[in-house]
């Protein structure tokens, strides 16, 4: 029942959110609405750990949306205690479109000091070598998830205590990974050594919490303390409160700068800024690298919203909701009939004919993937009788695959791995289409000399297609890194 | 098994759209497409039925979302033909809360000159009257929905064919009604005498098409004739076209102001301009009646949206986006824990915290109805850090409940029934409160003389109180109408 | 999602079962408990209404057994108060295989004196001219039920009274009727003047209840009172008790004789004595009429197995379970796979192949109606090894098709229709294949002198092809009756 | 969801069925028919692994019954293959009345060597060190069931293929197990060395089978080939055919005699008699040991009917159905109304009250395990009327708990442990009551000379104390195996 998504391919896609707490009552319902609020990073499945000093650990699994899964008292009141955890999710590597309930996070382990529960974002680059070896060694698994290594790792570990025995099996994963876990009494986050995914920390009353994004801290009421450093290990107990630990060799942080561009919620902060603000000063700086001649300036509903109101600002151009989004539109049109089905965007977004009528249009939109739903958009726009239409992207071109825990094409569907901008222009047929430059998008996201080439700031490997970790298993399966010639 | 709208009680709610087609292959798909764009309308329930000549009425009937019922090819297919009507619901008058099936419309009767199916949009004020004496006469209801007092209207009346039957019948019924039936071989669409409720007609290759607002004309690619006349009835046959009559007595027509400040999508054209932009002016008058010494301009998502935006542009404060919808917030919160039920706005809205420290807002929306969300917004803004809140209302105050098919509380519950603007500033605890004045409406929406005060040019009975049809039931009930003193 | 019965077509299946029940608390529970006794009676559907004097009328109507619907607390609680009627059903004419939700009985009207629910076993003649008819005058159907006539008959009656507006409809339909209806105060039944189907009246408490059978006062602890007579109208009110009419003009009684072969349960009690006695009587009846020699007498399992102990008592040959029943075949098979579709009666029987192994059978069926299953039976005996088959049957060829409320193939689909005792012997290739004799079910039945020819003592139209009400919308369709040359 | 079984819980329950097939286009939809017809041993649950050389292994676990759950094409083109086994189940050790859908089986594991299936009816006596152990070496379990040990003790093997590994996973299990599995080209079938659970070979078309019970081979056509060998272990592949290895160390043969007494369907073979046959022979036995004066003999329905024909048969006292079984009574009254539950036997059983009235009845058993269910049977006949009571009892006292995969009360929850004979006549308050002694049940299994005390034919534990497999982690819990003494 995992449902189809027919008319969302055409945006990368992050693929988990993640969310703890400990010292609350009924912490399980804090987990829910904190996943709630990170439903934009995985509306596949979502899933929640609880434990009770009287109960022990009690877990429930769902497809579909928190909002329908995790609010009622019958499924809350089976998740007691004042310590849990959660995962939303899409389906990763592997089960692409048969995700079985058992793929669904956290995973929970038994093991002799006791049991452990895990949920983790991002994606485990050397998963097939260690899954063999796991099997191998007499290891059986429950999921065809790659994250399930983690748990198997720390089974087999020699050392006498979770947490430790945490670090060890992280030791052995490569890749990028922000991970929530918890034992009987402790509350455990971790981001890997290139801090790749996000990972927050929040006070909520007497107690603590951890979660992908800052917005989900805001709807319980916690208050944000700061971000777990890249390659930090904090054991966060009731008592004891939070202690940090550093078990990985250090390395230059590279944080996903997509997240700025498209993942997180404009209410979460990064950085010390609202994302909404970085996404603004995007849509700013376009305006200066891109100027157009124009009579409205609209975004592509909702993800274009903050940049295409930052280009009207910087550009003078009035602002303007030229298309709209019909906010029934779910993820359920599921086996549709073949009309239905070939409406495609329009069930949708709808022009407001209107308004745009005889008008030179500015189009904003966050990224281009596969570019089928520019080309619709584009369509549409022309049919409503726009005069002109130019796309302004707040993003560089898309033209390489991510490996760590973000849903993409293969690289020969992306549009910009395989035709220039000039090519772009006359495959979507626009009057003009710019992207943001690599260097704006740096001086954006507030680094004010543009992109560090011997060293960046960023994981921006999806824009460059510089790989801050090799990922083996795709290099093993065929995948061509960018040589020094392209 | 009705859902519950816990967090949504503080809105006016349309309470229906309707929609019919014919002369196309698979009407019924054209139908779901046509309710699917105005599920804003109605979003508890919807019905669709079909016609073909070989297999006869085919109907079904479903609680839920257009998108979640009445796309997948099972359904479709058991309603086959080339002519449809369809209706999207809210609950209506008498069976609120307990909403059965059997409530849903379009309503079907069988009558000794073959079928006829009827959907509604509006509402019957005498009703009451109507059913005891059907029911004196031996006819059964099925249902608790006043409007299918028309349908055994029809099968009493003494005409021959079905559209006099409808005339017939129309004419017994006062109060606000757009109706959209079939026969076996015609499409019929009525509006009352004073078009109360919008209905529009349309083209869709060599058919055509009646709907409540032009955005569903958009969906299936159809083309905007013109709007059906108030008194018009059109009675449409696949070989003849379209005919119209003019069955009731002429009357100054009295169109729901509240259609343009609320109800109709923004993308949908009325009076020759798109809502959006109306909304726009508005916005731009109320910033020239109330102005407001401020740092950002941001409205209350989405509804408040198009008047921020006219509110930024008329008075140069930047338009920014303080306010995030958590857009995975439906309508299922379903029996909640008593924690979750707390959170009420929360789960639906998170302040941008980090745009609004320290900042002076301008704050938009399009009306106060109890004012229990907007009390609960401004607390969550100056938690946020804001230095100052200022409230800008794109309607009059709301003061009386409507009688014509919208769902209002009952008047004691309205705040602008029990208070003055003065009270309602202490009560809200705001900077400032301001609603746009009853003529600055009528100018935004583009009567340049604003009202006419002896004979206004629309229904704004919620917030004159001047009601153009007495509300027979309300008023036998105890409803007290306005006294020339009030 | 009426489901389907594959592998029951070869029965002749009563249409409906009806209880009732008045001065007991929690009515509805004591209605469900007669309903899941009568449950052999109808299986598709069932309802139940029940009235509170707080909370008026209340009714549940669902597809599917009793024991699935009607037992929880949550559907219990709905139906509150003293005084309820229920209706389990399979699908009745007109809507077979089709069956609506609003197709389930009780049928519920509200007149003008208040409202009333009725429940009907058996099935209206001149269903289809009084249809037109109240069409014609401007009632509408709800449902395809021919049992709706009723309702609307008593809608138009002049009568100021409920029972006597039921007085003035039953006097309007032809053909079998047993009826159980409820005011707001008054349970009341009836049975057509010729008693075609049976009801009950029983006493549980300070209240009384009704019912199509004996076997469900036992399973609320009531005491059985007495049979309803042919013609009677009991009215019941909690305080003055039992009232008896007699509304219709007397005719000489008709009872169905096949409930004693089939339709009842073998625990009922009809003419006092059991069914399972009288079932056992035919057997023995049967072995003096046919005897046979053999080793073993086995039942078709299980409606041929009091059948069979009276053969086995009788003829002194041992008794013995050649044919197992697998108990856990439903009615559920939906759309089962072809391999499973193909595998028919061996989903529900299999033979006792180490028992039946070179023995001489005598197998003992209640009827034949198709012969399908006979026929399948037969081979998976002899594949297992049987010397002999000798087929018995506890009843005359059934040749004619019921039009009085139960379900029958259409006649040319009956084997007996259409072939000679000789004729069947060698179709169902058999060593021997005998009938009881109508004259021996008669006596068998009570009837010392066997059956009147000149005034049957019950109705055996199926076997006779004697109808004691003109089936006038049948034979307005073509049904040719028997002539006196037949 | 797993049903409760509020009205059941007065017999021992076989906890599992279990079949395989190879050799077979759709070889998923052979294991459904098995399972149908093995459905008495297990109705929690039922789950089926198949593999398809192309589309590798493909599995679904469902609760309820197979027929709701494994007939569709929907479900059954998803375990496309020539080769399946399955399982149904009542809830084993550990997680009683807390089933997840993850402790149903087959368990599959992934090997280094390729993937395996297993299903596994019996019951593991020394479980919780196996699994103590397991987790010490760092093995994950994904259910509460005891079962899994073997799947992980297989995966820790040292052997290169994957029966091999079996066999060294089986040599350190203790219990009963009959064990079904498969690799991606062999059908496995194992009898633990006492032989305690029962498992058959068939052979059906090009293929073969392997199945608890001969009444699986009759459904789907297979012929019986011949019982699994207690300690042996079959290997099938289609082309080789069937290998077989004797593993284990010899030891003399424990069948289960309880299986004879109630678990196994009538119509299977066992010891080349039908087990209908069998009880047949109880009852002549128990007529001879415990005679009565009696004017019939009825049946506790369906359980206490073979017996009580051979009671019949032996004594000359007439059979007859004294009591009605309802066969619309499932096990799904989930959360019943007080009401309701209180009803308890009555819903399932009804007394025929006019053919008892006056007599005196023998009513035959096959066990009595708590006596609450006997004892409102006896109530309900005395209340019909009937003038004496004479219980025989188709086995002897069940005085101990079964350990070996059969689901049984524990000891002091058993009438015969706390009671006498002449205590249980008090108790029970009827005029007479008597088990076929343990002598009299082997000469009716066919020992004709009875109980070998030395070493006695059969596991008759329940009836004897005698464990032939200490019970080690019952022990461990505390339990008390029987002593010298008592």
């Amino acid at each position: 029942m995992p449902p189809a998504h027919p008319f969302d391919d055409d945006k990368l896609r992050e693929e988990c959110g993640i969310f703890g707490v400990t010292g609350v009552q009924d912490a399980a319902t804090f987990v829910a609405l904190g996943l709630h609020a990170l439903q934009h990073r995985g509306q596949e499945a979502g899933g929640i750990v609880a434990h009770d000093p009287e109960q022990g650990f009690n877990s429930a699994r769902r497809f579909g949306y928190v909002r329908d899964n995790f609010t009622s008292a019958d499924i809350m009141e089976t998740l007691p205690g004042p310590l849990a955890i959660g995962h939303v999710r899409y389906s990763t590597t592997g089960s692409k479109g048969q995700t079985a309930i058992r793929d669904v996070q956290p995973f929970f382990g038994e093991f002799s000091m006791g049991g452990a529960a895990i949920a983790h974002n991002g994606n485990i680059t050397n998963a097939n070598a260690l899954r063999r070896e796991l099997i191998e060694r007499g290891s059986i698994f429950q999921s065809s998830s790659d994250s399930e290594c983690i748990i198997h790792l720390m089974a087999r570990s020699l050392q006498r205590n979770i947490p430790e025995r945490m670090e060890d099996a992280l030791r052995r994963v490569e890749g990028a990974f922000s991970v929530v876990a918890m034992t009987r009494t402790k509350l455990i986050g971790v981001r890997d050594p290139l801090g790749v995914r996000p990972l927050v920390l929040g006070r909520v009353g007497d107690g603590w919490c951890l979660s992908s994004e800052t917005c989900a801290l805001d709807i319980i009421g916690a208050e944000f303390i700061r971000e777990i450093e890249p390659g930090e290990m904090v054991v966060i107990t009731a008592d004891k409160g939070v202690e940090s630990h550093f078990p990985f060799r250090p390395q230059p942080s590279k944080f996903c700068i997509f997240e700025h561009v498209y993942f997180s919620r404009p209410d979460s902060i990064l950085g010390g800024r609202s994302v909404y603000e970085t996404r603004e000063a995007i849509g700013r700086e376009l305006a200066k690298e891109s100027p157009a001649e124009a009579d409205i300036v609209c975004p592509v509903p909702d993800s274009g919203t903050p940049a295409a109101i930052g280009y009207s600002l910087e550009s003078g151009i009035p602002y303007a909701m030229g298309i709209i989004r019909n906010q029934y539109m779910g993820r359920t049109f599921i086996e549709p009939t073949e009309q239905i089905r070939n409406m495609g965007v329009r069930l949708k977004l709808n022009v407001n004919r209107a308004l745009i009528r005889g008008k030179r249009v500015v189009l904003v939109d966050d990224s281009v993937v596969r570019g089928t739903t520019s080309r619709k958009i584009k369509e549409m726009i022309l049919d409503a009788g726009a005069k002109e239409v130019h796309f302004r992207i707040a993003s560089p071109p898309t033209a390489w695959p991510c490996f760590y825990g973000v849903d993409t094409p293969e690289r020969e569907k992306l549009l910009a791995a395989t035709m220039s901008e000039d090519e772009m222009v006359k495959h979507l047929a626009v009057d003009s289409l710019k992207f943001i430059s690599l260097d704006g998008l740096y001086r954006a996201v507030g680094e004010s000399q543009g992109r560090n080439k011997a060293c960046p700031q960023y994981c921006d490997a999806c824009f460059s297609g510089e790989y801050p970790v090799v990922p083996a298993d795709k290099v093993e399966q065929g995948f061509k890194m960018r040589t020094a010639a392209e």
